[in-house]
């Protein structure tokens, strides 16, 4: 999948944004609403977020307020988002501050915009570990590697020294936090609690907590037969925990069928 | 495959179109015409539509006059198309009210145009399902399946999160209409029709409009050896409806070669 | 693969061309010595001629003098070539017009151009079958089917949709050529030869003539353990073909594995 | 993966280089700090180095002190790499002469920058083979091979047409060094070490300079459940080498998984 040049469309619509005078817009490339664009895009072509799958949220971490949350809309097409189509919302009570719904009729051609269902997902990950964003893919190496260890409830792999690129976690007991030591060891095993599908998404919420609470050295948890919530402290790093994991994902399915196993004793 | 890129060459295409003072033709992006260039280029890179394969039709549900279709011509490299190329008919009775070859022959180089042979396919998906658009590929996940279950006239999936992109469909008594009456579940059985080929891809018109009678529920129909037609209320919702499928389509190769029953009991 | 956007650097290698005032270099995008670079860039991005493998050769059917053949240089990184740096031989008797190596050595920094060691293949195209272009591509898929049917002569296929892109071949008795007249059928039986690998390409030459003289209705010869060679009446149905059969090449591997016959009895 | 394009960020990046002025950047986009960039962004596109992963060293073997290379800084995103990120250091002593942590924090941001921890091995290549660039990816292929085969020390394949990409090379009596006298044969076997992975990146140095003296022949080096190092006489011929292999290793894979032995006896 290759998403279509935005280059003259991403600058009009920076554009249009400005003549919004919207406080939760900007002309930096770098900002949340921007990012999100940005990122939708590469995981579109990453064949991650076809069809309206998946999502994205992310905190203004480097923000005036730290606390404001950007959240992509539900059911559009990621690869087409453009940064007034967000929502905008407070941390810790995720009090609404700001809703596409209230852009002028123009941009919204009256349709009726909905926070990402991932929303209170995204959430439990801002409040239990006070991530600075949070990626939701249904990236195919994800679901497979589900499948293909449907009777486990953790995914596992060990000895790939892409693994050195995901964090080293540690309940920190002056600050009450999990927080990032280091990086994982070449030599260290991965594991990545698998938890169950739900009809609906808000549904995974609780199991998801459960798991988070569980694995205190996880900065992801896979879904079966759906998907794969990653985190990070800020968007670059949750980008960059995501890239990894799936290499491993994807690394794991061809060692699966090639009948190596994932874990070196 | 990467259409090359046609940021300078689309505008110019565009601006020719301009000069023509085409009722048919249009700077908006959005203008089916525009459109169908757009996703046959996003098509092309995607593998479903080289070697001329594949084609595409939008009827203008948000102009003037809902019953325009627009459609490709046949046998031109897709990623290549322009706007002026299209054929445009008018609903019900199809009759033709543009044809590329009343083109300047500056542009047409006197080449004999043809409607894609997929036209009276599209039209069976406008009469019948009162479709907004139709995206017929050569996907090789659509043609995998239909071999991978060769002795069987149905593809059939479930439990699988991509699932809930798909449309519930469902006959309305009062407009005796199949409606869009929300979206399917993960628990839900998508189920595909499977047609066999024929020699000239016009004879499939009625084996695929007696599918579409007895799947009321499919948006959908597979072609054996062939490939797939998918159609939506719109270009968009086509667009998006496809994407899900093929990835379900891609999924379901990768579970039939690993042993998994792509329905579970 | 995804080579780098050249939007900017063609333009300013155009003009730099232009400077040359070179009878073999045009601004017109459809001129052959453009179109080779192009290509390149495209089949690069498939994966068909990274490591500088794989060539292409253009007639310049269109042109005032129909016998003018441009080559691209040997060794030379596909994705990266621009216009002046092409050959031009005028057929019959293949006489060199042009080389690159008479550029400024501002351009060539004093490298020495040689055409590419396929040169006697894309002649023997021009030569016996009047092709209007020739491709050549180190397609894994294409290396794959050599090896997957080893002890084979011949790849087969047959009762796929993609075949009707493939041109069938005539010999016409008033004219002594071979002709397209027509495309093939979704049941005909696809057949391409496959000859065996030499050291040196040239060398291949004897045998791919043979094969051509043998397979009157074939527009392409696999190379074992090597790659394809592929021709058309001009560049563009050169490379629908080319994009066809890569298309039933790679999916002809699949159905291998699978276990599937690529010919329906 | 796809980069989002950087045609306009490069060229402000460029800007804001000349700004610095800084002897080790230019705006020349052949100068060895703008080249890592581009070829970042090409091998993020390949997969080849997501997630922070590899790294690049160009020597600029082309400008007024040979002697000088340049090294893209660790676990940055490989993609983002601005040319004012590089670190330079000078042979054959590897005094560092410029360290992005001079760079004003508008651009640093305070981050503290560190060479890549390939830096080592690196200069392995320089020092031992007179290398004019090296690369480092974590190539799914390359490391699928080490995993295929992880009972030898060695990967080989013979008799494929790509393996005449690479270089014949050659201890050269007088000069006391090896040289590439040439190209390699179609039915040469190319034999590439594998070195097993360390928990530490420069830990590898012993076993990568033993394998490059004991592989007098070779120009990459494996290393198991990790990546590959390849390295060529200039930028440019490194990555054909590094192209040529890696389309190597990815059919080795393939002909692996169908029971074709990579070396023909």
């Amino acid at each position: 999948m290759v998403a279509p040049c935005q280059c003259s469309k991403s600058s009009s619509a920076v554009k249009a944004a400005a003549n919004l005078e919207d406080k939760y817009l900007s002309d930096d490339p770098n900002h949340p609403a921007n990012l999100i664009c940005e990122l939708c895009r590469l995981f579109y072509d990453n064949n991650w977020v076809t069809g309206t799958g998946g999502g994205i949220s992310i905190r203004d971490t480097k923000g005036e307020n730290p606390n404001l949350v950007y959240i992509a809309p539900s059911g559009i097409q990621k690869e087409k988002l453009q940064p007034w189509e967000m929502f905008v919302a407070e941390l810790p009570d995720e009090k609404l501050l700001r809703t596409p719904n209230d852009c002028p009729p123009e941009l919204t051609k009256s349709y009726k915009y909905k926070p990402s269902a991932c929303t209170p997902l995204f959430m439990s990950c801002y409040s239990m570990r006070d991530a600075g964003a949070c990626i939701h893919t249904h990236s195919q190496a994800a679901v497979m590697c589900t499948l293909l260890w449907e009777d486990k409830v953790e995914f596992e792999i060990s000895h790939i020294e892409q693994i050195k690129a995901l964090p080293r976690l540690k309940f920190n007991e002056s600050t009450k936090k999990i927080e990032k030591v280091g990086s994982m060891d070449y030599f260290d095993k991965l594991v990545i609690p698998i938890i169950e599908n739900t009809p609906h998404e808000e549904d995974l919420t609780d199991s998801l907590q459960e798991a988070i609470k569980n694995y205190p050295g996880t900065t992801a948890v896979l879904v079966r037969r759906h998907g794969i919530y990653v985190w990070g402290e800020d968007v670059w790093k949750a980008k960059v925990y995501n890239e990894a994991i799936d290499y491993l994902l994807e690394l794991a399915v061809k060692m699966k069928q090639s009948g190596i196993p994932t874990v070196r004793k």
